[in-house]
């Protein structure tokens, strides 16, 4: 996790270019926090972009899913793909409609997947991607089978060509308008667990597992 | 809003058939509830997924910007883009870790954004996509003036081609999984609205107003 990436020219950020930040401390923090993804490819020309989960393993992100799913079934032959993770903060609110906001952190991906197929590296990444999202799920759930490994495709992208946005803060407007007679400010918003639902067919004397209880996403 | 959508080749769900939802109102529904949507488009056969705000009018999304963003100069080449929104309800906890899942609501729009280059939709279209992230905020902010409009890009997309993609409820386990003694259920996940914080240089005698004090999104 050491050097900064330097921004090429597809990672640079070219609008409101004081919000572009290129260490990976930043674009990691992003990744931990968030973990559903959208990954774009394209497909004769039109471009697909499709939510999934991910998980994190050094500098290397990965994603998983059907061997049958349309979306691996491409990024398996190995196109360019776009990795994005958006994090929301908050609506801004300016004096002028012009200047309205949002706040948010988002991290942009770019490379060539890989297909995982040695069993060991995709049981891993299987674990990396549960525990990304529900750390302690792992092993208190009925592990992968032969059968479920092999029905399930997992791919490699490496966290090399990235670039992170970022805007926080309150609104900035123009000078001559802050004497404007409205409100403004920020709303902020989060992503916040509920009280969890337990299936239907759960013995009732199981307690709710710490992890599922407190569920909430490390900022 | 009336007749359902046919899918296509390229927007019929492969994985998981029977959540693909191809009617309008589905759609429409979850359109409007999210606000924040991801654009994918190709240069030179390398995808970008980039976010941004939306608005609807009718069978119509708008997306803006500034002219001088690489997002909307590639858009308005009439390239193939593909808009996505997803709303996330929950983390589903199966017995296996391969029957782990999300609820979650998508919708993919394929097609050609179209520059909008007549004033009155422009203003129309800066106002739809103004009332959809925030209702009433439009009429209380500081109108745009004419070099303001004349900075920012408007893209038109028609929902012509689309589909929507849903999962609810509980875990579907495997039936010999049930026994596993582990707990199993969902846990709901919401985006929240905090306590507005002012602008430090607002009147602080100027009350919030109520869109901005109970700020949620319509399910």
């Amino acid at each position: 996790m050491p050097e900064n990436s330097v921004p090429t020219a597809r990672t640079r950020v070219v609008r409101e270019p004081h919000r572009g930040v290129y260490d990976r401390a930043t674009a990691y923090q992003i990744l931990d926090e968030g973990f559903v993804c959208q990954i774009g490819f394209a497909v004769d020309g039109q471009p697909f972009v499709i939510p999934t989960g991910y998980g994190r393993a050094g500098d290397n992100l990965y994603v998983h899913g059907s061997v049958a799913s349309r979306m691996l079934r491409n990024l398996s032959q190995g196109v360019p793909v776009c990795l994005t993770v958006t994090l929301l903060d908050g609506l801004v609110l300016a004096r002028s409609i012009f200047n309205h906001s949002m706040n948010y952190r988002s991290v942009v991906v770019l490379g060539t997947a890989v297909a995982v197929t040695d069993p060991q590296e995709k049981t891993q990444a299987l674990r990396a991607i549960s525990e990304h999202i529900l750390p302690g799920r792992w092993l208190e759930s009925r592990q992968p089978n032969e059968k479920e490994l092999k029905a399930t495709a997992v791919m490699r992208l490496p966290i090399t060509e990235f670039s992170s946005k970022v805007r926080e803060g309150p609104p900035i407007d123009d000078e001559e308008d802050y004497e404007f007679p409205t409100w403004a400010g920020v709303i902020p918003l989060q992503m916040v667990a509920g009280q969890p639902i337990p299936d239907q067919r759960l013995d009732p004397s199981r307690p709710v597992p710490e992890y599922a209880q407190q569920y909430f996403r490390q900022r």
